[in-house]
């Protein structure tokens, strides 16, 4: 068992304004699946990109937008989920003015 | 792409004082794990039990302990995340005054 506070954790910049943090992964033993927290900055987006395999994501915190394959964008906020299937295009964008806060989850690569 | 709130999917009682939520599973095609939301209401907990398979878990909201298979109990809170692995015997109690919430994500059984 592991248990920890997000916060103690090493965050990589993935791209500008984009923190990630890989919280439970296969250093933690998890043997199918990877959750990581994203912190997206006021004015800063996700890459808009796709990748055969799936998110599954929980909105913690801040104001912001999913944009799908269609680029149609759908408002975002603490307690919404969002499931994006493989190969489906997607980003995250923060259009407010806190920081966007959330879990992603990923199937680990073996 | 599925985007919607967590509060507007049906929830079922588990035990009695915890409700649990399927946000995304198989019926939203997930392929490979399953995102639920559980709340522990004041005084309650989910079974002291294990089975063969992983929990990843973040505590969204409330004050409460971990049980591990030692019966040592770690206190929890908003921003933790536990790393449950398979076989591993434990269970969630909420010993604050509000309600504790997290999210539990699991292998998705084909």
């Amino acid at each position: 068992m592991k248990i920890a506070d997000y916060s103690g954790v090493k965050a990589n910049e993935e791209v500008s304004g984009v923190l990630m943090r890989v919280l439970i992964g296969a250093e933690e033993g998890a043997p199918n699946f990877v959750m990581r927290l994203f912190e997206v900055k006021s004015g800063c987006s996700t890459p808009f990109h796709t990748h055969n395999w799936e998110h599954e994501v929980f909105i913690l915190s801040g104001q912001g937008k999913v944009k799908n394959e269609k680029e149609e964008e759908t408002p975002i906020t603490n307690g919404d989920f969002v499931f994006v299937a493989p190969n489906e295009k997607h980003c995250f964008i923060n259009d407010g003015s806190d920081t966007l806060r959330f879990i992603c989850l990923i199937p680990l690569v073996k």
